[in-house]
């Protein structure tokens, strides 16, 4: 294998009543949570997808099956970490991650630099390595009428000397 | 040009009965098949546009327009080794494949190995530098209401040693 | 930092009667254009925060916030410079540029080498270092019933000699 790899990561997840709504490994004050069988944090499942996809582990469906009980209302920054174990397992390090969250409510700026520590910490990189973004979709389709809300990451992975 | 190159793909297909369903150039059992001018095979399509991208080689629209009778019902797997071809004659192999596909059913990870090694075949790479994801959008938007299919790929090419 | 990093775009806008269709910094004939609060092109975005987000500098949104009355229908290949500007600053190229315009109409192919000859020269790099394609999403979804228009883009950076 090369010494440098790309992943990248699509996630969805429903926006209910009730749930708290975490994102980037942070509790963001809302009125709406996303549905899911874990905390349901579409950021951080994005990213796990990209870095397992960067080596072809995968992905968190396989490692982390919605119908096992184990993950039932997990904290994401478990699955994060496992992710990190597996790349770091295989000789890859992060050297970046960049990510975008399509959300129509609420404003996350604020949030942000959190986002950033928790999981720079987790990927042991330098939070000028993770990049949160974020943009509402104007209104459109089911980000926009608050039904949902999507992410999407890309990570370059790259082998760290032994 | 710099040695290393990346290139994105996205792609969309409507799912109808009646069609057989090619995804990474595995026909997989459903009662519903992508519809397309070729066989809609909407993961190879998605790499074919990561792999022309990567090098400003335009796009699979401009390639093999759906207008052509050439590529009417034409097996993907046939365009996929184009897009190969046209980088291995600017000097380019692929590093690696990472893709994501987005439909609500059927399950396909039974069938990720052999889309692996088919499109490892073409690319000629190894199976662990093809990675195959798959995802539901939680019943969000037409690929929750399983009127069509999505996917998205990223690669990675260097220049190869003359 | 590493010697290398990767960016990720994703936006959106509405398309409505009686706006510009400005797309890769090039006005496209057609009935209708991207609302937003600058030109709202849709593609020179998604690069913007693809080459933002590479080296974790915030978002569009962050930069030129639509609540601030100075990007007020602001020509984009603006922000794209000031995007440029600011790469280059910590010492960043780009390597290449891939994106992808997802709209149903219309056709956009002939305006491509336009695009393309544009956001090089904006970005200091040959045309073949900027690839823009297109897709239909085949009808589905908002950009498929001509409501709006999205784009994704990646871009690879790498560290200029200094």
């Amino acid at each position: 294998m090369s010494s440098i790899r790309i992943g990248l990561g699509v996630d969805f997840h429903q926006l209910v009543e009730g749930r708290d709504f975490w994102l980037g490994g942070v509790k963001v004050p809302h009125h709406k949570g996303a549905l899911g069988h874990s905390d349901a944090d579409v950021l951080l499942h994005a990213i796990c997808d990209a870095m397992l996809g960067a080596l072809s582990l995968g992905d968190i469906g396989v490692h982390f099956p919605d119908t096992d009980n184990t993950y039932k209302n997990i904290d994401s920054k478990i699955l994060l970490a496992r992710c990190a174990q597996l790349i770091g397992e295989k000789g890859y390090g992060v050297v970046n991650v960049d990510s975008t969250l399509c959300l129509q409510a609420p404003k996350i700026k604020s949030y942000v630099p959190q986002m950033q520590a928790v999981i720079a910490e987790i990927l042991r990189v330098g939070v000028e390595d993770v990049s949160v973004k974020a943009t509402t979709t104007e209104k459109l389709g089911f980000v926009g009428r608050e039904e949902g809300v999507t992410a999407h990451a890309v990570v370059l992975l790259e082998k760290i000397a032994q």
